[in-house]
């Protein structure tokens, strides 16, 4: 604010159809590190139940559930489908659901969630992914102790929505030293910001998403853009000194001015 | 030999076709834990490059090299295209990467080997797998130095053959304590005996293999399924105090006895 | 033998690699219909469960049971995938269950049959299908009364083997009239001759599948035929009033002539 | 209206894009039902064609023709590749068609329908399935009885919309107990309300779609749910003795008042 | 305007969703002969580098680039993948890029297009396809003349979007009879028009899409059909000898009249 | 022969199954490109049908009959797939077709082929593929002048045996210059040598699989390699001044020698 800046939040940029173009390609990739880490977690040295997600010949495939199907759970998925695992999505969104079976076909099982198919699911899963994200929410919780205490020894959680404050219970943010840790027999992966292990890919992906928006803005001038654009008017937060996102002014207790008035 | 054990060796239980029914359950399991473990030490809290074989909307697949397309061989492929990585198998038969096409049509690219493809295809990619297992020899060292020297800093190399002595000419062998080195830049794993990774997979699928050639033993005795069964009986090892293994017997000086007399 | 009828049995053409190609096509015929029936009967109208196979949206696909992974467990598998089903295989053999594999990829679950597995996949399942098939001996009675009778009310048993005695301990024949009948709960199918239900694509199965055999026989005379075909003269039963079938002449305690000596 | 119950259509609840998510289950249903009873009725015994709808080795797959690219249809489509079928589907709608693309690829031939396009392929099919719904109206006759009887001999017709007074001219409704009747050779399937034949998969479908209303009421109470929820409210029927829905006063000729009022 | 006409144009027919009904067939057609002409012009006779998109055994598959993921470019993609190339398509809107992942999967490569992309990739391929269209606008020059001199001696470019003046610097448009010429040793491919080319199916898929708005027409009556059915309206262009055209008014400096007033 | 030349014929070496490991390459090549050439002499302004061999919205995708399910027709089968044809294949051999349905599942349609059915394909199809190779004899003439004659006006064959001597009555040989010809209102392609238009592509397939042989000549000696290797000995056509192939001597009238006794 004392410096003037312009400050636009990638969070904040939405689309009309309420896409999130810049937060979406992170999602993509951590959806995609959950099912890695959990198949790595699930091996015998690092604590986990000693098995291989997509089975062998005459050993069946072990048990995933997907907790959330919005991106970061389409991109599970594909990756545990890819490995040969018996997957489960579930969501309370049928639309969701319909679009997993578009693109994924008879693959994967899909279940309307409640508390008892959760907890049905959780019990016979070998690696349980949380991908429960509510935009600009708390996580709700999920995966109960309870589900947790009834789960098999040395599996695996994975909650990725653990930087909204997770989906689980018995979860705590970890760190890429000490990635896991063990409760109720249960491995529990909690790392914040997953996305941060591939930075070459994750770095492309955001470059990628960002470079429309930042060409337009470089062509025509910060104050054209916000003029014309819409939405990246709508995720200004600081202009000119001034503070343009009211829930930070709220919560901050700082004073609001609408963007509108510093454009 | 002194307590007269009737000694029969996994390894040569060989069908007419030059099948291994109990080795291959477990170079199985060792092509699909090579692509995981490959995936994960590309992560850059490994020392990896800090890349996701699959990629993400806007940015490309890892090109994955996989050198043979045997059973260790077509089960990387496997995973690695489950993964989304952009994958070539090379082998030196025809037949093997026609095998190869049947089973996953296009996906794959596939190259007939020889040290110039080999070459090429190791610098281009980000992960190789040397899945080349030649039953009874060792591994012929088909990555050389040089080949390391001009691979990309922090691509991994998995050496599935390490058993045999490893393909790879830097390659040693590695614990699961510490899987990993590094020597010109490049991750070297060499885990010998990957299966015991998954001991409840491989122990499943084991004795899924060996449960048919173990019930003929019970249901008709040991004397009785060696004069009827060739394939157990090329098998023996040892038998009534008898050394009936006849390279065994040469490479430690033994007297050797054909298995037939003993029966 | 009266009427000195060169008679030519179908299931006695036998090709170098022990394939049946007059049987098969009735085979790969019954193994579809076996499915469809089974669908057919676990709607509630017909006493079933009142199941959709492959479920629906909210709703987890059924679970199938294949009994052997030959010409018509194959087949079978292929419609049951089709039709959305939660398929699992089982075989003794474990070549038979990569030629699934081959062909289906990670959609039907594989496992090496044994009482254990059998028991636990049958209880599970809402369809059975017994595909047992030993070429010229009775079926072994895999499926056992106990078996049976942990199944769930309403599921079916599909037993194509019914024409060598069934796999089924609890089965009997069962004709078009009265396909079906109940037995501990669990609706019992074993109509004979299952390809009889489809007589113009069986018809031309057959004819397609004959007509090489005829063309040849009709362009050089039945006697060159036999000459050089080795083929077909081993399937040759009857000739110039001879019985050249060893078993039947034994059966039936009749004279028997090699059927060299009647060419 | 004289108890004062507070009565909700199934039927009415809608979403803004027009889905009807309490009916969608039960289309799927009936489309998928729809296949597995024409396969069938197929048979010989069932005075089919006694043809296999997949075909067989040297046997061409038989076609079958879907009228309507919908719930029904589209459900109708998979199950009928599923089982080996050459599959059409015709729909007077471009965008239905393109979905049915999307999904299934170049698997079915999509046509866009007009009379003449109808009468060819409908002549050509072994199976006919009639899935034209029209939200709310009487199916329209497309299948004429000129068209039927240019059908052939033993081939079968299921109408799904007989529930909307069917879109076959020679279609009437019929039961379980007696599901068909003949008519110029043609096989004609008019079962009322076709999911009744899978009780336990339908009543799961429905109450996995009908939960997340139903714990809206029951959380909020039913006045509280009205007032803020325009998808339910516009689905009451009747409340506190009064009658919201136009179209059925009208019919009955009763008094009706606007739902708004009731609240 | 002299004869009264009442003129309907078929490139103003748009849907809501800003579909052109009547244009998409033709871009269809386009995009799939695109890849069809351009693997023709890579074989050596026909002046291009003499290799099969799809390679062989022991050959890998060409590169094929398409620029524009739109109607045309799908359909690119399609029968590029069909053909076996290693297929990249780029565009600038990461909405389409997805729709090509939700119907092909990971077969093709998807990059979101910039300069630096561009560049590389048209310097790797064998054929470039330029199917970048923007609606009533000239194609931007994506190609340049330093990227045509970067590429492959004997490669080909595609450029579809000649009809509105082409996004290759180096383009000129061409005839059916004298189809390409070379440049930078690059084979230029100009044709307008390209469902010309196959006129058959051209002209069914015209029809087909026509139907429905003629039967409208017919059954109505034109002045009905243009006062209830807003999208035929909006693309009349002549109607009782006035312009209602605005942009062509402008163009040829005539009197404008909007069509409300010609109903 | 007089300069002592030891001359190995690449159509001699075969394998013990039969394989022909140096003609493979180019069977596929030239069945790839069938396929390519036959989809643009369908194009109007090559004389063709003026169709797109896959279709579009709402336009039937082609037919496109392929006689011979061997290399050559296989890889036909998979570019006509790729292409979105109605694909049928017919072979007199049921494993060749059995083959074809491993690889591609119910895709392409098959048929056991005989005169009825070959004139049925033939008359329905745009394309037909004569992929009909009998190693070492001229190819039977199966598509006869009558069979020529019922096609449509505009269709195609491309005739892949006529290096055999083609498989189509009224075909003659063509050249690149003039490739095709039209009789009977059916265009005619006898492009001999076809893999000669992919230089690029058909020199590395061959050479890809000459290097092994090269390989093992360059490192044993020509002596040594042709005493242990049965495989290339058996292709020896001259050798020390005599000529070793029984079949070229008797056809020239000239002294043969075994190859035996030259080494």
């Amino acid at each position: 604010l004392k410096g003037g800046l312009t400050g636009i939040a990638y969070e904040l940029v939405q689309t009309p159809d309420n896409g999130l173009p810049l937060l979406n390609p992170m999602s993509e990739v951590a959806g995609k590190l959950s099912v890695l880490n959990g198949a790595y977690f699930l091996l015998s040295q690092n604590g986990g139940r000693g098995v291989l997600l997509g089975g062998t010949v005459g050993v069946l495939p072990r048990r995933v559930a997907i907790l959330g199907a919005g991106i970061a759970g389409r991109a599970a998925c594909e990756i545990a489908l890819g490995m040969g695992a018996d997957v489960t999505i579930l969501d309370v969104n049928v639309n969701q659901l319909e679009k997993i079976r578009l693109e994924f076909g008879n693959g994967p099982k899909r279940r309307l969630s409640n508390p008892t198919m959760l907890q049905r699911e959780c019990e016979r899963a070998d690696l349980v992914i949380g991908a429960v994200l509510i935009p600009g929410a708390a996580a709700p919780k999920l995966i109960t102790e309870e589900i947790v205490k009834s789960m098999k020894k040395g599996s695996v959680i994975i909650d990725i929505s653990i930087d909204q404050g997770g989906c689980t219970e018995t979860m705590r943010p970890t760190s890429l030293e000490e990635p896991v840790f063990e409760k109720h027999g249960v491995i529990h992966y909690g790392v914040c910001n997953m996305p941060a292990q591939t930075p070459r890919t994750s770095t492309q992906a955001l470059t990628s998403a960002t470079l429309p928006y930042i060409l337009k803005i470089a062509s025509n001038g910060i104050q054209e853009t916000l003029k014309n654009d819409a939405i990246l008017r709508a995720a200004v937060n600081t202009r000119d000194g001034k503070l343009t996102n009211r829930a930070v002014a709220e919560s901050l207790n700082l004073a609001y001015t609408p963007v509108e008035e510093c454009i």
